[in-house]
């Protein structure tokens, strides 16, 4: 992997003291400028960057993407996006176990230096900070991994309950886990009615042209 | 699964602003009455209490075995433990992301209200912000499971760097992910050269007489 392209930025602690306002104000400045803001969340080692980057090479020639890797500590993650070919910078959170939207509009100020129409936050691997801050995106995706187990809705209600969509992912390994698919759409629905649930399997590609065209939709809405 | 002898305990913030003073005190309390108490960390399912399970059918016979189960919301993890046959109560921690000394203290307190000489905190499903706070307890242990991913010590440092020992769990699914066990030792090694590295299958049991003669040693030379 080269070095090249990838920028870290360090993301100093926000200073408002209404985290609110400033997620409300960044949405309405992302709506003015054309660029529609995806904030990814899961666990550690859910698939973040494997999914992240299928989703590049699948929507790439239709926009201008860049994606910001949230990580306390490497750089790993964002070069392995900017091999994909597309505008990707690195935060550092300085050990921050989550981002809110003044932190993520450091982020954005960096990335949209250059011109982007889908810019995509990989939030810190975090099943319960991030669920508390509102970020400024458009819409909130979580990933859940088949191995994390089909309980995991009722265990992180809050993360389950503000997203806009869930991915199970890693359906590959599904007959090596008491992961019952069923279940967990039940749970899910049981956290949030309105939650999109699209199973996929980054490493296989499954599932992933379903996630994409939930995600064109958003960004077209957002954009027109 | 029963309800009985699962007591819910809604815990507080702590009001102690030295959280690294607040746990050296709980340490010398623990010390004084033979009690070793071990924090048990790592992501969202790893597989905490199918390990914890393991580990108090072990040495239930050995030591009064007393758990904590902390969790954001339900109780299901307590009645699982319980369910074993030693003393198990639920902490709820009110959407925080970690315990510090005080609320671990106010959890060992209705704990050992029966005689305890082994007590368990398994801490919230976190790798990062658990890492940053000092529970009180005489070792730190955590999960890392096959799935997760065999660079999760570069990507998280400070958990691999505070721990006294790692269990790499479900070793069963080796086969159907792309883990390196050496790589992954190597990559623990770089953040802890001290951290013991015990490759376990909670499911099957393989690993489990290995790590609980690590626990019993250790409880063992504290209680001596």
């Amino acid at each position: 992997m080269s070095n090249e392209g990838v920028k870290v930025i360090e993301i100093k602690k926000s200073v408002f003291e209404d985290n609110d306002k400033e997620a409300d104000k960044l949405r309405d400045e992302l709506k003015d400028r054309g660029i529609f803001l995806l904030n990814l969340m899961s666990s550690p080692g859910s698939g973040k960057t494997t999914t992240l980057k299928q989703t590049v090479n699948t929507l790439k020639d239709k926009y201008r993407i860049g994606v910001m890797e949230a990580d306390i500590d490497s750089d790993v993650d964002a070069r392995t996006i900017s091999d994909c070919g597309v505008h990707a910078i690195q935060l550092h959170t300085g050990g921050m176990c989550h981002l809110d939207a003044g932190m993520t509009k450091q982020g954005l100020d960096e990335l949209t230096e250059e011109e982007v129409e889908l810019a995509i936050l990989e939030n810190v691997g975090n099943l319960v900070c991030p669920a508390e801050f509102d970020t400024g995106a458009c819409k909130n995706a979580m990933i859940l991994s088949v191995p994390e187990g089909d309980d995991k809705p009722l265990k992180y209600p809050l993360m389950f309950s503000i997203v806009d969509v869930v991915l199970i992912n890693k359906t590959d390994v599904m007959p090596y886990f008491d992961f019952d698919m069923e279940k967990c759409k039940e749970n899910i629905k049981k956290r949030n009615p309105n939650a999109t649930v699209i199973p996929i399997c980054a490493k296989t590609g499954e599932g992933i042209d379903e996630w994409c065209e939930w995600l064109s939709k958003n960004v077209d809405e957002w954009r027109a």
